[in-house]
């Protein structure tokens, strides 16, 4: 028998534990409507594959295929998911007291964000399903990227968008032929516009974790931390939480790899860094509560981390209890400050919700939650070429000959 | 004897032959003022390297590194040079008539451009060799990528440019805390005050070609693409064509992997694309000639390839001529059609520069100059992000509850 490709099994819903067929197109789960999780045979996946078979295939997200959903390699949508850089950050590092401090950089993705991973695998996902019509709100990048990714698979997208979304996301959307709508509000606002377009079934709803692969595409960072470490686990993994996705997934990842005993020992800790103009998740944690109250009036320069009541909630706050965890707001002046320092001192132009990160760490580190000697990975979620708006320039326009 | 990490030999005049000390800073020739080339001991290379060697090694563009002219591991300074993409476009190439059409996407380096291939050598062979200083002019994502792996390698960096660059390449320069000037005028006005700027000898001058080296982080190009298409060459490369630096450096990597005997036959077509607004090499292409005139009122949406009198001008049509290519003028409304259209077919947001080459495949197979069944690369040289002008967007702003 031919090795499987994919060994997703079924999909499961973690909190009431109901069961469904993975090869129908599902949305949330139909007995307590919570998010659907894709769950794979990893015994025979464990069977079929040892870890060192990965090194030598090419240097993509797809790497990981058999705990990726899509079937067979020509089911793939791709725009060129290549495995992003885990990099050193050392005069950064010192400055903030641990010198160890690492930089898995989402800015060079294909549409200059994370979610292209949810999207890559969203969309081939949805087309393989034989899904024509998605539609989604967005806070911005998704929407940029499951636009591009739908223009590819040859399918029809419909998105709504805060009109205080960044800029540049209008002009991805658009240009990769999206049908576009711009609300004034929230994405919660432009989520209950997409609830009533779904509503005559003509269009499928991918919004965050209303399908179940968009997590697997995110879960990519987490495989890809852990084999750029050999295989081993850091001690403490910070990332940028609005949906919150992303932590999700790479929770999930550790979780199936450590099932398949590809890594042994304690989870990272995973720290959920949010805003103080958005901060629900951070104010469920300190309750030591399982659910995010929706933030009133959220408003953050790290716009895709504005996100008032995340669906996914438990799922983020079981990933911080569950692994030690801790979640942290941050306010946009310091971010800000982080996200110039980052840039001098080590090239890389951050977005706002990177920059957050650094931020937390630097909090962390100040009351000791982080050791000096510890593995800190943060995680860039997007490129700062998506931000201008976070740096002022004032030069003068010289007149040519001017010494 | 350890295999060597590079086998860069010596600095070489490619119009008057002069030969010289690789080891030592370099400017331009210093008998007739042309760019100097690095050369590398191939012979030597060939007995200690197979290309089968390479394929074990990281997916970045370090993995060429006997061909490339850093001395050791340590001396690289990195923001993560991913090996970028080389992808199929079927549905726009049946499109164009060319069902084969590949593109490989420069958008997804860092900084966003193929410039930080170039900066990724200069820079990191300028910190090996002491250079504590740079300076030089630029169009914007030259000086962008500059900028940022200067910061990277606590280099300080004097940069110019012309004040209708592109806005978020001001940002990215800022942000890394380089000196900018701004000039109103074109690249070869803010060349003027680069060389006003080094005169007293504090400033190390790295415009373009006025190193040697940054040509060889951009060869790095040509390497992938034949690597990736199995160490083979396509038939036909199209490049977007200012300086020209990348069009010399894929044309040195062809001839230096064909000395090796890692590559056989005959090159591929080199194609260089310009703007009408601003075609000084094809208009020296049409004539026959091996310099162009500096061409005026130069301007063109496609930034980037606004070089009225590229210095390289000579390299650039030798290799148009070696390898029987051609030099191709579009318009900006042609482009910018082709841009609109790769985006809705394929998802990728390229930048004007890249959606040139499309429009340069469009006019040349319609006229025959490219066969149906040929193997076409096309180059995207940066990212659609860094270009929100290209993408006119109006869509209406709802209220919250709008059906």
């Amino acid at each position: 028998m031919n090795p499987r490709f994919s060994h997703l099994s079924h999909l499961e819903c973690p909190e009431c534990h109901w069961t469904g067929d993975s090869a129908v197109l599902a949305g949330l789960c139909p007995v307590d409507g919570k998010p659907l999780l894709a769950r794979y045979d990893l015994e025979a996946l464990g069977a079929e594959v040892r870890r060192e078979d990965i090194a030598a295939r090419a240097s993509t997200m797809w790497r990981y295929h058999e705990l990726l959903p899509v079937q067979t390699p020509e089911a793939i949508v791709t725009l060129g998911e290549i495995v992003t850089p885990l990099l050193a950050l050392p005069r950064l590092g010192t400055e903030l007291g641990v010198p160890g401090l690492l930089l898995k950089d989402e800015g060079l993705v294909p549409t200059g964000s994370f979610k292209a991973r949810g999207a890559a695998t969203g969309i081939s996902r949805a087309a393989e399903l034989g899904v024509e019509r998605i539609a989604m709100p967005t806070n911005g990048n998704a929407g940029a990227a499951w636009a591009q990714y739908a223009a590819k698979a040859g399918i029809e997208a419909l998105i709504t968008m805060p009109a205080s979304a960044p800029d540049i996301n209008r002009k991805e959307i658009a240009v990769a032929g999206a049908r576009l709508f711009l609300v004034d509000g929230l994405i919660s606002d432009a989520g209950k516009m997409i609830a009533e377009a779904v509503a005559d079934g003509d269009w499928v709803d991918v919004a965050t974790l209303k399908e179940p692969y968009r997590i697997e595409g995110k879960k990519t960072m987490g495989l890809e931390i852990v084999e750029q470490l050999g295989w081993t686990m850091p001690d403490v993994i910070v990332y940028p939480t609005g949906g919150g996705v992303g932590l999700i997934g790479i929770h999930k990842a550790l979780l199936e790899l450590r099932e398949l005993g590809w890594v042994t020992g304690d989870l990272p800790r995973l720290v959920a860094v949010q805003s103080t103009g958005c901060a629900p998740v951070v104010k469920a944690f300190d309750a030591g509560a399982r659910a995010c109250e929706p933030w009133p009036d959220a408003q953050t320069i790290a716009f895709g981390i504005t996100v008032p009541k995340p669906l996914g909630d438990f799922l983020v706050l079981d990933g911080l209890y569950d692994t030690g965890g801790i979640a942290v707001a941050v306010t946009d002046e310091e971010l800000l400050e982080d996200l110039a320092l980052c840039a001098r001192l080590e090239g890389h132009f951050l977005s706002p919700e990177g920059a957050a990160t650094l931020t937390a760490v630097r909090h962390l580190r100040a009351d000791g939650w982080i050791a000096a000697d510890e593995r800190v990975v943060v995680l860039n979620t997007g490129s700062g070429l998506k931000y201008p708006e976070t740096v002022a320039v004032d030069v003068p326009v010289l007149a040519p000959g001017t010494p």
